[in-house]
């Protein structure tokens, strides 16, 4: 798979070009500005091979898994000896840090040998060994090379026998949900029976009975490591219900998404419907009352969580990038599994929104935060908006989201295409050459999408053997005005699967165009989100659109737009990489008060519009200029109603 | 003086019947649902008369402080034997815990012995001292017993013993400020220059040089008390700048406010112009550009503090109850100083909304923060929200609002009247009788107000030698928008001087009436303030009002009003102990979105506005009837300007 699109290279090549080599060097303790990792040096330190303390975060060794994983994507679509090398040397690294009983983690291992496995809630070991283990896969997809495999495996089998329900095993979970779904992954490329088994275990036994964590923080070896977790609510790690129980996404918004990953990889292995309907009803709650229209969730900046149904705020939303990233994953089953589109229309928006405004056109800075209104000045150290960044950061403490951008990035081939044994579905219009197989079927697509601009889209089918045929399922997105089919130059009528266009009968050479009808439009929100009474988003397509401060001036909170107006789309090649732009007129209310002071009767201080040209960029662009304001949703100018 | 008014005897004898009592049980930790406060038991161990360790906030002493203060100001307008001699054991035991050199506090003296004075930043010795001195100055005034003034002047001696530009003195300031005007209260009543004199010193020494705090913490003998305070904000208590180099209002709201007062005060003892000049940059930022409509202050919940110009968000502020309180009792200062009436419209603002939503119709529960729009759904424990609370609390662990919210009401006398050689000064309109001299002419007024409902306000002016005549000064509050005054039943003419209506040759048995038109209007806000632009708030005279769900049904930001209408007053009653009512039409946007699903384009969710019958309460009466959702700012339906 290699994407070759004009809209998405600007940012996968940043991962081959400027994060992996950036990344290395922060591992390696030598960008001067950021604060510094030691991962490579606790490596060392737990192999013997260096003397010191441990220093960094419970789970700094992730940085490391997510550091090789995002290398091991990039090796398949790009082979590269020197990067390779690099990486078969971090990895005899990593080896020679293994206990001799597979036991891999390097804070455990150099600062507190004795507690490992004692406290489950804090320890993040059952999330590190999740991370290793994704990445040692994707490595050997990627390579065919064993060792990482062997070593995560060790380390898995060691977790397999020490977790379970026999009498001498721990019945705990993680506090930080990603095992399960690594152990699922580690099972589908070793065919190992108990890894999914294992995983299985960590989903079932999580909030049964008396929670888990609760109980291990009365024992006398439990020592605690966050100050802040004192007072646990258990809703924090979803460990406060049987998860089949769950109705409500609650909690620390990526635990959340990542064990939902799991609970569908699962549910399809085991055929198991309860969990399967728990999937959904979570997916619907999280998407229909608790998701941003950017694809992001997690309205609450203090522990980084969901709060209730339609909370919704702005300006204050936590929205993690790396949250985005999981509801992307978790989608991305969703889809897999029961081959209905709706899911990859929710995919899409955390893809083109929020994932990609993580990260800086530059590659070289990052939003964790990704608010849909900034207002600079308030955005304050030591106040109730200090985790809002007008600026995305260079690097962070916990450095979470840098490396999983990265890897989403690196991965992005994977939610393009599905197939099963008769059909490919196409899921994400991104340009792209592509080998996959279809049952038996080996075929070659070739991808040229302008979906963000034209909205035409070519899709070239080759190397079908003589004679054979398959089926093609377009995904319909959701925002699609019309989706006009073409084979070989000929409008087909088709049918419609759970939103994919079924195509029938492609041979090789077939040549499928496809129009994608999607015009800049005004959105709304469910008026039970508070936030936006009164206020519409402009998008196009998969892209969410915002104004920025640079375009169109301060105080944006002034601005209305009256929705009766046709927005223009404009393709600016030179503006932030190439983007299309949405051209539009609003009304400034901020222009006729004449005085200091703060509050005046509205006869005194009468409503004056002034007429204003206004531009939106994408949001995934915004924060690549200077500082300044920017907002997603924009005050409607209502005409008022005749009955008044 | 004794208040007769409708509205506000409600609240004052909620102070002598249900606040004074049921604080005292607190103070014995006699009331099962709250926190112990072990303030009495703290005394009786510093006083060795009990055995036991230290319970409770090193600031536990004011909570004792503050019920004097209230009981004093009490027994001034209702004498009261048994109460009276309750207050006297108190005295007593506090005579008993006080150190033989004078030092009076029982967290140092039974916890920290060693260590007095090592930790102003955190430690509140010198807040708490503070505390002291105002209750035993009131009760001196109230009772004329010297033994808690000659306690507190004990410890007065020693404070100014320590603290100085001596070489053996300590340089430093005090980490919540309060000393700085207890000591020019202590001052007024004793006429000791030192008083006055240390006063100045920790205004004057305050934020210049080497900032005192970060230098005492690197002392060995330095003790952090507050985690987090690590990585201090020299902002957070005002010790940033000199404070005569002070333009904006920073950090925590309490501490600016209690300082201004002394800087007041003392730029009015010591004819200090740059003093002077600073009260009125700092109020004048405050109030022009970082204060709620309904006088509160502190817009970030974390740390209580200030934010930027115009930051003024609705539903997460602090606007802590006691920074109202301070903000009267500075404005009171710059009225009196400066004999002008602007101050006293703040004045008003804050004690007529904010200090009275402080605490409930029953006594019995308080505000702490005083948010403009609550939805309780999302005022959730462990969230960015969780300092916002959508029903009053019982009592808290930090228990400085009841008690000062206690005082306040009991002094409220203090706000009314000014006097000097020649005039009365008459500032607020509640109804009362009162003495007051007006330089050697001793005056009865008897006030009765109807200012709330009619506006129509009479004063009789009793008890002036005959033959003699003094002036009268009317505020004419800056909601009026007619001020109509009557001498004997004839309207007269008046001079204005700075927002006051002048009356002279006022003689005795002179009735006064006056007529403050202030019907109710809709008030919009500068539109640099992001939060209220395209809102407006509904105001009469001094209330500002708001809606409940209780009255008007849920999701209140979805309801706009045409503000071209009139609004229809109508007191009721039996409503909330007889309030003003005000009616209007609103019109409500949430009424025809059909589907379960967060986003949809506005062409298929048309804006469809429902016309509704509104009804507001005044914003001091809030919450006090079922949990529900409040809001002050209020959407308006605009025309569409005529441009588009």
């Amino acid at each position: 798979m290699k994407i070759q699109d004009s809209f998405w290279n600007r940012y996968i090549q940043l991962v081959r070009k400027v994060i992996i080599p950036y990344q290395w060097e922060i591992l390696n303790d030598r960008v001067e500005e950021a604060e510094p990792s030691h991962c490579i040096k606790n490596f060392k330190i737990a192999a013997g091979i260096m003397q010191g303390e441990f220093q960094g975060a419970v789970f700094q060794d992730t940085d490391v898994a997510k550091w090789l994983e995002a290398v091991a994507y990039t090796l398949s679509a790009h082979p590269d000896n020197e990067l390779e090398a690099l990486a078969d040397q971090v990895i005899a690294l990593i080896g020679k840090a293994q206990g001799e009983d597979g036991y891999l983690n390097t804070y455990f291992t150099i600062k507190e040998p004795t507690l490992r496995w004692t406290n489950l809630k804090e320890g993040h070991e059952l999330y590190t060994a999740g991370h290793m283990i994704e990445a040692a896969v994707a490595y050997y997809q990627a390579t065919k090379k064993r060792e990482f495999l062997d070593i995560v495996r060790r380390f898995a089998d060691l977790i397999c026998e020490v977790f379970g329900d026999g009498e001498q095993q721990c019945q705990g979970y993680s506090g930080h949900q990603e095992i399960e779904l690594a152990l699922v992954k580690l099972y589908q490329v070793t065919n190992e029976k108990k890894y999914l088994e294992t995983a299985k275990f960590f989903i079932d036994k999580r909030g049964v009975g008396e929670n888990y964590f609760l109980q291990e923080a009365k024992d006398s070896r439990y020592k605690a490591i966050f100050p802040e977790f004192a007072g646990y609510d258990t809703k924090y790690s979803q460990s406060h219900l049987p998860v089949r129980e769950q109705v409500t996404a609650e909690g620390h918004a990526v635990r959340a998404v990542y064990m939902y990953c799991a609970m569908a990889d699962l549910a399809d292995y085991y055929q198991d419907e309860k969990l399967w309907e728990a999937c959904e009803t979570l997916w619907n709650n999280m998407v229909n009352r608790r998701m941003y229209i950017t694809g992001s969730i997690g309205s609450s900046g203090l522990l980084e969580r969901f709060t209730v149904d339609y909370d919704l705020p702005n300006d204050c939303n936590y929205s993690e990038t790396c949250a985005s990233i999981g509801l992307a994953l978790f989608g991305k089953r969703m889809a897999l599994i029961s081959k209905d589109a709706k899911y990859m229309d929710i995919v899409e928006r955390a893809l083109y929104n929020t994932v990609l405004a993580g990260i800086a056109l530059d590659g070289k800075s990052f939003f964790y935060v990704n608010p849909l209104e900034v207002w600079p000045s308030n955005c304050m150290e030591r106040t109730s908006k200090e985790h809002v960044k007008a600026v995305r950061q260079k690097w962070f403490g916990v450095a979470c989201c840098p490396p999983n951008v990265a890897r989403t990035l690196a991965s992005l081939g994977e939610y393009i295409y599905f197939a099963d044994d008769k059909r490919a579905y196409i899921n994400l219009y991104i340009s792209n050459q592509a080998e996959i197989d279809v049952g038996d079927k080996h075929i070659e697509i070739d991808m040229q999408s302008d979906l963000l601009n034209t909205g035409n889209i070519s899709c070239n089918i080759g190397e079908i053997e003589r004679g054979t045929e398959i089926e093609v399922a377009l995904r319909i997105p959701e925002y699609a005005k019309d989706f006009v089919v073409k084979i070989q130059g000929s409008i087909v009528s088709y049918q419609v699967e759970k939103g994919y266009a079924i195509v029938k009968g492609i041979s090789a050479n077939t040549q499928i165009e496809i129009e994608c009808v999607a015009p800049p439009i005004f959105v709304r929100a469910n008026p039970q989100v508070r936030e936006d009474i009164g206020k519409v988003a402009l998008v196009k397509g998969p892209l969410v659109y915002c104004l920025e401060e640079i375009d169109n001036g301060e105080n944006l909170a002034a601005v209305f737009v009256d929705t009766s107006q046709d927005i223009h789309f404009q393709y600016q090649p030179d503006l932030l990489g190439g983007i299309g732009t949405l051209l539009l007129k609003g009304q400034r209310l901020d222009k006729t008060w004449k005085q200091d002071g703060l509050y005046q009767e509205t006869k005194m201080a009468k409503a004056m519009f002034e007429q204003v040209e206004l531009k939106a960029v994408p949001y995934s662009s915004w924060g690549n200029r200077e500082s300044g304001e920017m907002q997603v949703w924009l005050k409607e100018l209502f005409a008022k109603p005749n009955n008044i």
